[in-house]
């Protein structure tokens, strides 16, 4: 197998992208293709077989494990938040550089973009053969399998709030998920973990509007299938509602990062602190008490008292 | 990103609160808030959608995966609770003090009281477009989604006895899954298992009454849907029952402990102090045969024999 | 909290048991406890609710998690094997003394006789509200909730062969993740891992009478049914029925370990020995190649040239 | 126990078999036999009960878990591929030698085989009594259980690309899973990894015919029932398609790693490489950072900054 190892080595010097940024923006492209193409085909699933092959609670799991396996293809390149509300709140926490941001925002929404054109493309003949093929509205509507459209019960007011709170709950947990100073989990179990999140808000938060929670997630496919067949429609059979998933996300993002770090992420960030300071007056060597695993033992320490 | 990182530390030293026992309180009043917003959020999708959006079990998957994650937001701070029997549990163990009780009993119910007041919020309009909106008792009911209500087949005894028999097994579980000298499962997942205990308990013990095994998740959401619509109806339309999810966890787990005890719990730690008390008199030097690593392999090669 | 320690340590003492076997016993027994009383309560649930609270898949769950749940809680001190089956198929690979044979069997039949009971105290009320409430066979019947019972499409040769191929099924996942020259999984994490495999039988192999693949999970609740009411009727609706998951799964267990040792096992133990014989002679001093690490890289080191 | 260690001993050395192409191949069989009985199982159990002890979402679950097990039982051994796609992208990437893939394609496909057998036998009293016993076509054919036919809505092109974007899914995502460069869960968890892959796929990408992406389990279930009664129809039925799921695959394995390599692959090798360039002229002494830990650590330092 010499000349195969050769030939893949050089092919792999040639495709090589030296630039970090791009290289990163390239992986959320992929792992948020993977987040919408599994998550959107369950509702397709849904959808075109007329209930036959799937139910809500498929598409929940299908989003929820979509995650995952998202976060799991990227995660080490380019931590893998697939959703620009994930990157805003680290990016106002200070662990991500605010550049990152739109350079992310843009190549997510990309990711979601191809994610519903394959699954367009793999249930082509089954739109077609479906009484509302290419709907925006109405019983047989179609356009629900890519972006998100609120119930008929909802005013865009409480859809607002829908979006807030949805994005709130997903950004305490993750938050807990991440938090340097409170590291509940075993390493590797992250991508797992998020999926759950994502899982349980789907369970409990999906009948109001489907939880899109993800301006990417909910954009990208909104834009193709404005391209693909279902027209201009789909920005206005709910007037506004659009931008609600688009804009909602960030305050709800924003609210969720206040809520844990004051009730949470202060206190076990102070508690480091204070027992750095602590140390540091004491003894004059610096012991590495900001390691992580020394500033869990640190707060168990002082908790078991 | 030098002024924000300035400021965020500023934040985070205005906000500290330095009380041990309040940041523990906190912590389990935001697990607590987790648990019930998740939980009866499933509910409310299962109710208010007329069964498309849900089935009971989502709503099971949602109270597991929903103490999961509250516990992962909580645990490394106040332990995960999130439940005063639980609390109760390992203070009848001499686990945690005795003071500890009143006040995780109370932040607990506070919890669900807000986290059952976000469902309210989020749910608002699918409320009031639901024909029985804020009915307690009949086949359009919505008290339920917030706090348990027996079903109809079921008298006040055979309910006590359900709630007494759910909590317990509860307890057997957790007491096996935090056991120091039986710790049966890689750190970091014990969230995950109980998360999988709280799943089968809803999915064998739901029918009577709906498994609230929780004074802290039942009272508070009740207390909340009292004051929010529902009325003095939530207390007295099936009478006496709302102590009975207030009560009967008790009697529960002070019966778990002692079947756990009885029948694992004490052996394992007669095992442990044998093996110490005969180590310490044959040789002088006293080797830590009580940390966790050493007891374990010390039953095992025992038990090996 | 002196005096509370002191007690505690009392009761400790007083209550010690210092036979091994019969602790071990024990154990199993409460373990095989919540196997039933989770599994037999999630039947309990489907048929008392008439299909509101649960259909066949939750109770594909509530057994599989149950299973996971029993071994959690014994696993440690007894081997976690809740299934004479599974007890057999050690002894039989020599990994077990065969004394612990009728010890386990017997214990494992008491722990599931005592589940069904619980099970049946919880939903006593359900049970008297329900059409059949003490019917042994027609379309009410709730005698299966407890024991199985054939489908009525189901002759005796195709139920013995049924629980053979369960059983087999069963053996060969158990082994291949117990068996320590083949170490698929972190440790700790068995116990899900069976959990899974339940699961996965529960999904393929359950609709031709209910996957028993358990003497004891059987037999024990089918004792209790008898003396509870349903009367001698649980064995003869089906003539000859009852003796086919007490005895086929032995069968079925023998085939598995066949399967497994030919296919897997005997050329992976042959690979350590022939390591460790060929080091022997080498070199003088023995490494110690038969501890699991060694043998498992042994083995990789080997697959991967 | 002397006799029994001794005799089990004997029968070890007399079974073992010394190649270890052979040896691999066998573990592939029995893994994939593994995965065709639970799935096929699954599906049996879904079409036989109509309905009643299964849905859609059973199969997705038990070919997922399915997929678990099968690896854990043989991965140890032969890398747990049981399907002949992923053997292939494996060899494609130099991973795996050339020669092993028509050897575990062959034993993939007995192992297959052998499954669809085993639920043959399983269910054969319920296949009696199903009304459309031996049918190929139809509301009542059970062909469909053992192998994948296209939904009525499907033409053959659509089909072809509906088994390349399966496959090219599973593909990607295994690719990360186990690339030794972007390492990105725990050793151990690969399997239940792959599982949840299988079962993302066949929530979302179950409707149009079944999601077989995988050649093996395909093909030996169809020649099974060819033999078992069912007849020649079972490749004559749907003109052609029978060798949609034998060969679209293969081309969706290969654009699985296209897009893999370019999006992260190559970059994550690429780095690594650059990396251990840069050591060697800097120093000397060849630092080992190829291997993994460090490569992860030292990909993990660069993206930080």
């Amino acid at each position: 197998m010499g000349w195969q190892k050769h030939y893949l080595d050089k092919l792999s010097r040639f495709f090589q992208i030296r630039n970090l940024l791009l290289r990163q923006a390239l992986a959320e492209c992929l792992g948020t293709l993977i987040l919408v193409m599994f998550g959107c085909g369950s509702v397709a699933q849904l959808v075109l077989s007329g209930g036959s092959h799937g139910m809500f609670l498929t598409v929940n799991f299908a989003f929820g494990f979509a995650a995952t396996l998202g976060i799991l293809v990227c995660g080490q390149i380019s931590g893998g938040h697939l959703n620009p509300a994930v990157t805003f709140a680290l990016c106002l926490l200070g662990r991500e550089r605010w550049r990152k941001f739109p350079m992310y925002f843009l190549f997510q929404t990309i990711g979601a973009f191809f994610g519903a054109a394959i699954i367009f493309g793999m249930y082509y003949d089954a739109l077609w053969d479906h009484p509302g093929s290419f709907n925006v509205t109405g019983p047989d509507a179609t356009a629900g399998i890519f972006a998100t459209y609120p119930g008929t019960h909802l005013t865009l007011v409480n859809g607002f709030f829908d979006q807030i709170i949805g994005t709130a709950a997903l950004i305490v947990c993750i938050l807990a998920i991440v938090d340097p100073y409170n590291n509940p989990i075993p390493q590797g179990l992250e991508a797992f973990t998020v999926g759950f999140v994502v899982l349980v808000i789907g369970l409990s938060m999906g009948f109001n509007s489907g939880y899109a929670v993800n301006p990417a997630r909910d954009l990208g496919p909104r834009l193709f299938t404005a391209i693909a067949g279902w027209g201009s429609e789909v920005f206005t059979a709910s007037p506004g509602w659009f931008l609600v998933p688009v804009f909602a996300p960030f305050l709800g993002t924003l609210i969720g990062v206040m809520i844990y770090q004051l009730m949470v992420g202060f206190h076990m960030e102070g508690e480091v602190r204070d027992r750095k300071e602590s140390t540091e007056q004491e003894t004059v060597r610096l012991t590495n008490v900001t390691s992580k695993d020394n500033s869990r033992e640190a707060v168990k320490e002082r908790n078991e008292c």
